[in-house]
């Protein structure tokens, strides 16, 4: 359903709009073709749903941005497009041929860009008529906007980690022996909500050795004393931004012996990568500061994911933190850094702290302390 | 977050994949590419996230079905995959390319077909694996199976339909003038998951004008005496079967004096669609017979959208009431019929059933009275 959530302000959308036509241009597209999703957001400040039939923002390198939509759902965009953004409404209704509407926008285009999330149902609509056009992925110039946080941006990402921050520092009101995972989840979906997010957008509760499956959600097992319990959790504010915190916590004194002394080398690491981030490091130099501290102390094949991924209307978008991408960080780029230690079968450990770029260095957006809290 | 949720038997599961593989054959494919959604999980009974990063089905026309799955994902996914399914897992870490992982599991494809909901970034990444090789929808293949649906499914669709008419039975808890449309749809969804929904998937409030406008969700405005007003609700149940039911209610007695005749049109014309449904008429002959109700008398350009869609794990897909869609109805089908009529500015009405074609006429799933509810 569509909910009526704030709106940047149109001056900052027709900016966008211009950027992200003139960065199309510079990598040789004739048009970006963007449908609902976190990029649709971000240019028109809506992005309604995304079901079967297609709705697409058409966007020319030069010419008038107009937004393919079916009309029974123009509603839902119409407050923002024409008068306060120059975006012009194409509606159809079923029956149409939304692709065709789309492509007769443009004017003998030889290359487009469509938007990553686009479905392949409408990624082959509009291949079909578009005969002899280069499709090629909008993510690489889209993201050289999005990856750089406005202050507003900056502001929204510290409102929600602070919101997030809240619901750990509340976590012994939740987590104790003899309760579900499931039991659990859903209390801190609640809170998620109460503290101030729109949605409870993913609930981790991995106790004993559920915490060594980095995606466990929330199950049946019941929580027991001696659990190590990963807590990774977030959501979105209305405005869209997404918090992103794990915590690690300990059901009384941990049943496994190596506990303590795993999740100090986590713990260092975590700070490590943390402390490594300034304008002019690479994303991958973060990674490596994180996984150099595990496995010198010979835990390198239990650290299974990457360090971190960027974070903004998506929980996760660029800038990845990964080995191979040798992206220089700059200000305003936001990233979570969580570095894990998994032990299968029996337990395992993260910490995950939102952080963004400052001129000098960093800030970090997370704040509740990054030991191991025993409840 | 992945929550374990029911099912189905291994035997059933086998043997979709079995008539998948056959279907994809019959069509010309070499392979089947399926990733998160709703196809895997009819597939396979599982379909965890769908992120960033690429999990795919590989289901070739001849040779195992493998899924290609993140390491960090294989649990959400193992408990049902090699010892019950036969399906082999071909895992990759950050930094590897898991389209290139895929192609290589395909011998020297001509034609493949990739699901209707792959996100562009991973069309494009088999795309540029698989050169020279045709990429279809695989769509028209996989739902020719999942639109007929089997006496489980049905047996679903009825108990996930019964659950959604018990919150409408519901309704006068909820809504009544003074109230906001936001505060009405959050009790809404609130029993929704009472009545046994596992998630509360849509709500629409459409009050007085807002009911004008087909795919308003809910907002600020408080409702009124003399409003009508449109409610659109429904969520899937945990084995993942959806429920969407409309019905139209009127605080008192209606502001607008056109109210009461126009809506007897528009029942009048959901009747008749819901009593032209049987085995060997078109999906378009139907959408046909709610249109000609309201189009005779005089309201045609106020219906704007199509009579129905094809409904299961998918809130929306095939088969589509919809002229144009010669498709002929088989028993075990299962469609909305939801005819509107909307006032622009002023008011909107809706009625909307799930309905199951049987072996010789109709079944509705949804059994609320359809007269205008006065509250």
């Amino acid at each position: 359903m569509s909910t009526s959530a704030p709106v940047p302000a149109p001056d900052i959308l027709r900016r966008r709009l211009e950027r992200a036509a003139a960065a199309a241009g510079d990598a040789g597209f004739d048009a970006l073709i963007v449908t609902p999703g976190s990029d649709l957001r971000y240019l028109i400040g809506a992005a309604g749903g995304s079901f079967e039939r297609l709705t697409c923002l058409v966007l020319p390198v030069s010419g008038e941005p107009t937004l393919v939509v079916p009309k029974l759902e123009l509603p839902g965009y119409s407050p923002v497009l024409v008068d306060e953004l120059g975006v012009a409404a194409a509606t159809w209704v079923d029956g149409e041929n939304p692709a065709q509407l789309a492509a007769g926008l443009l004017k003998s285009p030889k290359r487009v860009a469509i938007s990553d999330f686009t479905p392949a149902l409408h990624v082959f609509g509009l291949r079909d008529v578009l005969s002899g056009v280069e499709q090629q992925l909008a993510g690489p110039v889209i993201r050289e906007l999005r990856m750089r946080k406005d202050a507003t941006e900056v502001d929204l990402l510290r409102r929600v980690g602070a919101a997030i921050d809240r619901v750990h520092a509340r976590m012994g009101e939740f987590l104790r022996a003899g309760r579900t995972e499931n039991e659990v989840a859903a209390d801190i979906a609640a809170a998620i909500l109460q503290e101030g997010h729109a949605v409870a957008e993913f609930v981790i509760v991995g106790s004993g050795p559920n915490g060594a499956s980095p995606h466990h959600g929330a199950s049946d097992r019941v929580i027991e004393q001696g659990d190590v319990v990963v807590i990774d959790i977030g959501g979105p504010l209305a405005e869209g931004y997404n918090s992103d915190s794990t915590r690690t916590y300990a059901i009384g004194e941990p049943r496994d012996a190596d506990v303590v002394a795993t999740y100090a080398v986590l713990q260092e690491a975590q700070q490590a990568a943390v402390d490594a981030v300034r304008p002019g490091v690479t994303a991958q130099d973060i990674d490596r500061a994180a996984r150099a501290v595990i496995a010198s102390a010979g835990f390198g094949e239990y650290f299974i994911h990457r360090t971190g991924h960027g974070i903004g209307l998506d929980v996760h978008e660029e800038p990845y933190i990964v080995e191979g991408n040798d992206l220089v960080l700059e200000p305003g780029m936001a990233f979570s850094i969580e570095p894990g230690i998994y032990q299968p079968g029996r337990w395992g450990a993260r910490i995950e702290d939102i952080v963004v770029v400052t001129e000098d260095g960093v800030e970090s957006l997370n704040n509740q302390p990054h030991s191991l809290v025993v409840l």
